[in-house]
């Protein structure tokens, strides 16, 4: 284990291969941003690549740039960057509408590849949108769906011959825990049930191999640690395998096989380009590609072996000099279990977290007592995380978290 | 009738009360744009407002802005803007999602409240995103719905038992013309029959009273005549008599009572909100805003005034001018029954129109044969309408279409 004092830390900053990728992020001043899970930092170059896009192809190219500019491929061409960072085949992902959207257009078109199955199976605990969307769509369809929440050890226990959907978030949103992709893929398929991952915590933040898990679905989001704004397109994923017989429950003109023919009847597009529904979101893409080309640029290997590195610092460091305002670890110590961020608990984590944010130190909290630090290996630094647990030594050690300010509950969490 | 002269058109421009708007947008040099029905042009305040909500709102304020700078409200802040545009009260309108997927929503949520019907019925020309949208949610509702299209004068004889919901859109998106929303709404209503107005060639461009007109559900688009940019999110309206029995498809967590008690089970919000689903895109609405803002300054009554005077230009225009050429009227003359396009059919539709914006002139094709200009009385000048005329005869007298590089079709028409 390395000596954990702030000189070595600094020694820790400089051989840091990654350690040039900060620079290419605006971050604010007097702030640690540990929330890079929920809302991934603005790349430098996202504002000039907006600027454009509005100014000059929208205000200067008018219509003429679903041509010109080539609006008509960014979906595509935003897609295409984002199979690279999940293992994923060229002509595998869309891009555009929201995590929900897409949720619900998997899991409708992963039903009716299993007629005779009524269950959806997915964890208890999951993050709770996931299961939203799959109540809402056994609601719709009054076919006698159902879905089942399985404790994550029973899980497997619970894969039968009626379920027709395996329903996971990849990294747990409040734990940091990581399921294994392949072996559950394998088990699943192994009782005829398809896969649905949802990548939100794990697309560009640890390693995803789509294919090589022989995933069906996957879905994932565009703002967490894809870094491309508040709201950007989410992306979804279809193995290929799949794609002739796939029948997507919204279908919409930019899913059609000829848009512009303007055709009485719906006809999808072959292959992912089905999955489309509606006129794509232009400025959110661009911004969405500048965000997804950056973290392409970062190795994967590079960035798991930092990630975890940086999680491991926060639990010693965290046990060094907090030992004794009574948090609970819940983020797994084993390397392969866990994702891209250190969750630990106490029951007055909310106006922990609000003092913590005044001291500038910015993670958030799930209620009713969970912290969430996310670990961002192209922004943050070894010293940052031991800045951070100083502020947090303080806030506990001096009660700053009891001033009333920090009780006062926030619209957003 | 005024004189056709250019010197009495730029007495005409000179008079505009609505002159003073053109200077808030920033419009190209050399271009005549008549194309904002199928994208509107870039508002002047709009990249300064994008530049903010980029570099300072996501870049310095990062997670806190969702409280700190209202990204929480801002989808209901837009919606309430638009209310006003579309005689909607308080309350009764959500933004988010693309068109396609928000008329997936209200049909869903519509069928439901009908469960004894099992007819959608729209007009045959409809738009055919809408009628996609309705053949995919009957397929995946498997409970023998069907999309009946009839001819626009055979309606309202099509209005029967089975009808649960008419779904039609305002503006026809080819011809321009306009349907008589309070008169067909009343008809549908007496037949027990929903009513769906898809308001995407409306909304900010011809009065609209859904509360009068007693409208059950709406849709638009926020690119076309909302100038809020290519891929703007849409917005769905439903009367409040109906919101407490509403079960909208996609359930996502933006649409549950209590968003961030990350609940195991979905409740529906309030009043609309429940129809949202997952996270807003904040870009997209900040640009959005800004369009919306500036629609809700023209007073309704000028802009409808001028629109109908231009549209009349057009037409006079064109038979003095351009009458030896083939042109047929597409859009009706009477007044209570255009938009705010003009339309005319030509079979050689497609290169005529390349040519014209090789030229300066920008409108669009919809195959096979219709030229569509459209009519955006905030950008456009009088004199406009004649020097575009003046180019058209140019591009047919001289044969200017026939060049081998107007043949070439686009990938985006």
């Amino acid at each position: 284990m390395p000596s954990n004092t702030r000189p070595a830390l600094e020694q820790q900053d400089r051989d840091d291969p990654l350690a040039a990728f900060r620079d290419r992020f605006a971050l604010p001043d007097g702030v640690i941003y540990l929330d890079g899970n929920s809302l991934g930092a603005l790349p430098r170059a996202t504002p000039a690549r907006v600027a454009e896009v509005v100014a000059a192809e929208w205000g200067t190219g008018l219509i003429r740039s679903w041509n010109a500019a080539g609006w008509i491929d960014l979906p595509a061409q935003v897609a295409g960057r984002i199979a690279t960072l999940i293992g994923a085949p060229t002509g595998s992902v869309a891009v555009g509408d929201s995590t929900s959207v897409n949720l619900f257009k998997l899991l409708g078109a992963a039903l009716a590849l299993r007629p005779d199955r009524r269950t959806i199976l997915t964890e208890a605990g999951n993050f709770p949108t996931d299961s939203y969307i799959a109540q809402g769509l056994a609601a719709l369809l009054a076919q006698g769906h159902s879905l089942h929440e399985a404790e994550t050890d029973a899980i497997l226990a619970a894969l039968g011959p009626d379920v027709a959907v395996l329903l996971l978030t990849h990294v747990n949103y409040r734990t940091g825990a990581m399921h294994d992709m392949a072996a559950l893929t394998a088990a699943a398929h192994a009782a005829g049930t398809l896969v649905l991952w949802d990548l939100a915590h794990s697309a560009g933040a640890v390693p995803v191999d789509l294919a090589g898990c022989e995933a069906d679905f996957a879905v994932g989001c565009g703002y967490k640690f894809l870094n491309g704004g508040p709201g950007a397109p989410s992306f979804l994923f279809a193995a290929p395998r799949l794609h002739a017989a796939l029948r997507f429950p919204i279908t919409g003109w930019f899913g059609h096989a000829a848009p512009f023919a303007f055709d009485a009847v719906w006809r999808p597009a072959d292959g992912i380009a089905r999955a489309m529904a509606g006129t794509p979101p232009i400025l959110s893409l661009a911004a969405l590609e500048v965000g997804v080309a950056l973290a392409q640029e970062a190795p994967m290997n590079l960035v798991r072996e930092k990630a975890l590195r940086l999680g491991s610092l926060f639990s010693e460091l965290l046990a060094e000099h907090c030992g004794a305002f009574g948090f609970r670890v819940l983020t797994p110590a084993d390397p392969a279990l866990r994702g891209s961020q250190f969750s630990i608990a106490h029951s007055a984590a909310y106006p922990i977290m609000q003092a913590l944010i005044a001291h500038g130190v910015i993670g958030d909290v799930r209620m009713p007592d969970i912290l969430r630090f996310g670990l961002t290996p192209l922004t943050l630094r070894y010293t940052d995380i031991w800045d951070a647990v100083q502020v947090l030594r303080t806030v506990m050690a001096d009660e700053v978290w009891r001033a009333p300010e920090y009780q006062v509950r926030q619209k957003v969490t």
